[in-house]
């Protein structure tokens, strides 16, 4: 059993090297995020990680979290304790505004946090990775009165909060919601009463805390159809009287959890509402701009999901890794002959399949990041037109950190299974534990489809292509620089990169046109295009680590065998995996018409 | 919940147009192989699949097989009789010579018929895949005497066989067998005493019937070091009297199962052998040549789990299919407006995924009968010279038909989850299932890896290439006449295979030099090299199948409907899926120094 390490000295080249948290900390109101301070954050957050998350993946896995006769639900041993400590070290708030007893700190910061969340243990993490989205659309659109009474205890951890939008008929479109919220008639505090059934509700029922704040999409009476008759209450598990203490039991009640694949230790809730006269709700922001405000939150949730696939990819590949160290299997072609056995990295394919599991999970991790830094430029930049810039960039890579890092998280892991042979099988081994949890990440706040229409709608077609373009302007300008570069390593990322940018840009020429005139052509190539995306995004991203690493490697300013590193890593991506730009390409170009050549009868 | 159904249509058509179902029913001893009767078969294969095993796969997954305290395995509710009617029904003996009670069909009706088992309850048909390898190893390399006394009843079914090859020490690394065969001293029939423990072995215990008849490697006392010392053993669990009844239990007894990812309801055996005074085995051939039976009878079993591979891509496929059918949700891009919801396969992206299935499940299948059909003319063919070139083909493509549909079998149960959006993940839908279940399958009877070795160093660089060329020159000259044939329907599947060709051909020229002078460069490219040949050899025999479906399409000849989704489906695979030829080809012949760059501390 090997444990998890947050990978520190990669995450601090990242955050330093590729995404600027020397700049980020000069951003109004980030200026405590000084390097010392935190590095010293990170340490902490690894300590955590590793000593307290790290023990209970497994148990969490096997004991799974257990629906209780009356409605409760049992969390697995030692899941409490950790949460009750994690809310108590103040992670939870970590860039929350201080005024309701955040940190303040940048989005940049909780980015590599989070990964390390994630990484140690996934069930665990979506706890606060959901209330995160809560807070987020209390902040943004609560009334002072809902913010003075529910914010700063979410804050603090002592409440968590869920996002209530799926009901069964009602899945990736919202526009199905029928929950009802009827304003009360027997109160006069402007409440409501909700009517419903809400499933796939994570942490929707847990015993960490003494209530929880559902945030739930429902349907007033006089609401028009569709998405835009859609509002967004807050309703607790109990109500909470005007000194902060609880009151009477809501009519929200955990009917089921599931059976899931993966993510054992994290309850997914079946919630009734309004099966005893009605849950007490009450409206945040306006009435029908309920799917507007869940968007606001959806994107950081989305962002958080593709952090998920990094700390998976990174734990999968973390265990891989100490496997191939230890087991001594064969012996190596290509070898000295004398040694009668070798551990199996030494063997070329094991080899090629660490390799890849570390390159794609550094590409995914800087272009995170990256976007993570960008967030903070968008909220806090002093210039106008650089809030704007930022924000285009984040608004783009939002959905292709989320779909992508996703499903590279699924390749990672199914590596990671793979390097163990039949033990990766067995599930005592840990190895078939993330293949599981992981699966979850390319479904969850919105499948990789609908991450990839809103990439070629919303992200691509609407201002022509042009965010998309300046992006691969920045990409395809690098490849020329190192391509030229007098260091000969640099030369063939450059190469490779240049290709891939150009692919890119030929599947942007297609996709503005397409989307207008032959939409479902578009969108049949929709994934490929946001895979695309991802691919060259994050080759861009090592090839920039690449070239800060030979400027430092030719400083002789650090860790020369770790910046080495970085350049070969960055070479093995360009070489093996930039290739399947052109091929994605070409699908997207040449076989979008081809994907809806079939009748639904010839399937 | 969806049923089973074989693909009936689309596997006799893949038989009689592809693999020349009429060409191996003229070869000597399969006379009997008419289509009349292979249709007949064809059909009770499919109703007992349907009808019988489909129904307890799922039951099998919930309840598992279970050990017993004393060393029993409890097989899942409804598995024990179904195995009884599979046995009474003949299926165990299919290919089998009939001298031995077989019913001595080809390997090609016996390669659709196994596709449905697999298709319907993979966990279950695992048992009497193991008893064919065991069924192959006898009647190659085993005495009279054995023969008589365990074939016939292994051939019926009454009996099962298992292959022992995994000790914990020693798995793709067979040179590392320990378990030991001692001569008896206190017998004069020439039997041994084996000592060790062997683990993985897959229905190594089972409560189907009353004796199990275990293949077992083991060294002999002067056995020589490594390879070249093992020897094969056959280790019955009870004695067994010359009259056939059964004697005293043996020394050889299941001290756990695994508790694994998939495949719940077959047992995966830990053996112990001679823990009370030493198992009685009796040596199958010669001493020391064990290996090289293991691998002759291997051969076949790997070409079994190719088959795995395609039924349970198939499986999923249908599932999905049907839940796309069904699930009604959201808006489709580009239809009729007026039209509120649709079904999700109105989706582009989800008739994306369901063709990106159908294509490659079909290709899978196709490049497995066709082997299956090289297979009997390299057996049976009257000709010398057309056996050994069918044996050729059979080599080459054996690894392929392994490791390629293996490794596509889980990229199809992936979006066969995917389909299902948040549905997938719960376990009661079923998909996740098929998903866990396949993942074994590109591990046991040797990892991709090992199949990828094997691919590279005895398939093509052993003979310089000249099999894998004659092979590509028979693909090119296919995409040349569909380049230029006057239906434009073949035109564009003629183009994309030729590119594709010509990227396995510059991969071919790389691999034959390389394996020579700098064999890890070449080992680090065997897995790229392998998806490439399964790739392009793919979409050869869907483009085969496209041109014989626009001639039976021009002679108006059978069913329109389908010959049009053949051909449409080729095209999606041609233009959507084989531009990835060329990158592999880059990254294989490129890339393969950079996979090794990396020192064991940066990883």
């Amino acid at each position: 059993m090997s444990t998890y390490r947050a990978p520190m000295q990669e995450i601090k080249f990242v955050m330093n090297e590729l995404a600027g948290l020397e700049q980020v900390a000069k951003l109004p109101g980030y200026e405590d995020a000084t390097t010392d301070t935190v590095a010293a954050i990170l340490e902490e957050a690894s300590k955590f990680a590793s000593e307290v998350l790290d023990p209970l993946n497994a148990v969490g896995d096997r004991e799974g979290a257990t629906w209780q006769e009356g409605g409760s639900v049992k969390t697995p041993t030692g899941f409490k304790d950790a949460y009750r400590r994690f809310a108590e070290n103040g992670w939870n708030g970590l860039t929350k505004n201080p005024e309701h007893g955040g940190q303040g700190l940048p989005q940049l910061v909780a980015t590599a946090v989070e990964e390390m969340w994630h990484g140690a243990n996934m069930a665990f993490a979506l706890c606060p990775l959901l209330t995160q989205g809560a807070i987020e659309a209390l902040e943004l659109c609560g009334s002072d009165k809902l913010k003075s009474t529910f914010l700063s205890k979410m804050v603090e951890g002592v409440w968590t909060g869920t996002m209530n939008l799926t009901e069964s008929q009602a899945g990736s479109d919202l526009a199905a919601v029928r929950t009802r919220a009827v304003p009360s008639s027997d109160k006069h505090d402007g409440s409501y009463k909700l009517f419903g059934q809400k499933i796939f509700i994570t942490y929707g029922e847990q015993d960490y805390t003494d209530n929880i704040i559902h945030l739930v999409l429902a349907r007033t009476p006089t609401a028009p159809e569709g998405v835009k008759g859609i509002s967004l209450f807050l309703v607790p598990k109990f109500m909470v009287n005007d000194d902060g203490s609880l009151a009477a039991r809501n009519d929200v009640h955990c009917v089921s959890i599931e059976h899931k694949l993966g993510i054992h230790a994290s309850p997914t809730a079946v919630l009734a509402y309004g099966d005893h006269g009605g849950a007490v709700g009450y409206l945040v922001g306006e009435e029908n701009r309920g799917l507007e405000y869940m968007f606001i939150m959806m994107n950081l949730a989305r962002f958080s999901v593709g952090i998920e696939g990094v700390g998976i990819a990174e734990r999968s590949y973390q265990r891989a890794l100490d496997y191939a160290r230890d087991r001594v299997q064969g012996r190596a072609p290509g070898l000295d002959k004398t040694v009668p056995t070798a551990t199996i990295l030494q063997h070329p394919d094991v080899r090629r399949m660490l390799l890849t599991m570390k390159a794609q999970t550094e590409a995914m991790r800087a272009l995170a990041y990256v976007t993570g830094a960008a967030i903070d430029n968008a909220h806090r930049h002093p210039d106008a037109d650089a809030r704007k810039r930022h924000q285009a960039f984040v608004e783009l890579m939002i959905p292709i950190v989320k779909g992508w890092s996703t499903e590279i998280a699924q390749e990672v892991t199914y590596l990671g299974v793979q390097v163990h042979g039949g033990m990766g099988f067995i599930e005592e081994t840990g190895a078939a534990q993330h293949y599981r949890d992981a699966r979850i990440t390319t479904i969850y706040e919105g499948t990789t489809a609908i991450q990839a229409n809103d990439l070629i709608g919303r992200k691509t077609a609407r201002d022509g292509g042009a965010v998309a373009r300046s992006v691969i302007s920045e990409i395809s300008a690098l490849a020329t620089a190192m391509s030229g570069d007098a260091n000969d390593a640099l030369v063939p990322i450059g190469n490779e990169l240049q290709g891939a940018a150009a692919a890119l840009a030929s599947a942007v020429d297609w996709v503005v046109p397409a989307y207008g005139k032959s939409s479902r052509a578009a969108h049949a190539a929709s994934v490929p295009y946001l895979r695309l995306w991802g691919l060259v995004a994050g080759g861009w991203q090592l090839a920039r680590g690449a070239q800060v690493a030979a400027r430092l490697l030719a400083e002789n300013n650090g860790d020369a065998t770790f910046y080495r590193g970085k350049i070969a890593t960055a070479r093995f991506y360009a070489e093996c995996l930039l290739p399947q730009a052109a091929a994605l390409a070409r699908a997207i170009t040449v076989g979008s018409e081809s994907v809806l050549a079939l009748s639904d009868a010839q399937f």
